[in-house]
């Protein structure tokens, strides 16, 4: 298994990059494109349990604008010609509140690359059961 | 690309459950072996930012007793015979705080099953930003 295939690196890249612009811009039949239309697909966002397309799909109509971030750090690993774990730090503009977002592209042989899996968080400073403790 | 092969994701299942066992017995030796041992390895966590296998071993030493949880709903999608996106809901015990996790477990040649990527975060009712707008 080839790890950080070059090829397979750039073209997950063009994919992140993709989706990021179509994030900021609110264009979400673009985001819907880029997640696997599956009833397998997650999304756990910051304040959403999301399990299938249709769910993630009903979500993203909801959104009016999405909240504007600017990338502190991109962390991308291939395995092998399929798969690419990328993972992204951001700041919320103006906020100063740090995310992250941990999604999963999968290349299929008849879809080509789709997010099969995405994550997103709010780091926090304290966790909050902690502090209850 | 078979997708959810079933002995691929018994096979992700167990160590999946190997992982929690430890997790709730707090036994971090365990928890480090079951993470790929690389600098490329990724842990989001509730509190924490973390790059490398170095840098979560640190964090796992640190930790004297992890908060218990009760698992509420477990998805795991194969993709292959090598990568298992896993996706667990669970409660803090006491404490009514929901929390997600997401594991990539990839089947390298040599070493077996190994979790390259976790991202830990907990639900949050609001959305911290929004409601500072």
């Amino acid at each position: 298994m080839q790890i950080d295939d070059p090829a397979v690196i750039a073209e997950a890249r063009a994919v992140f990059d993709r989706y990021e612009a179509a994030l900021m811009a609110n264009r979400n039949d673009e985001l819907d494109a880029i997640f696997w239309a599956d009833p397998r697909t997650v999304r756990f966002g910051i304040t959403e349990i999301l399990y299938g397309h249709d769910a993630i799909r009903a979500f993203r109509a909801s959104v009016k604008a999405y909240a504007q971030r600017i990338q502190k750090k991109v962390h991308m690993v291939a395995f092998g010609k399929d798969m690419v774990a990328t993972h992204l730090e951001y700041e919320r503009i103006g906020t100063g509140l740090v995310g992250r977002e941990t999604k999963i592209m999968v290349r299929f042989p008849d879809l080509g690359w789709r997010v099969v899996s995405a994550h997103v968080s709010l780091l926090t400073p304290v966790d909050p059961g902690r502090a209850m403790r």
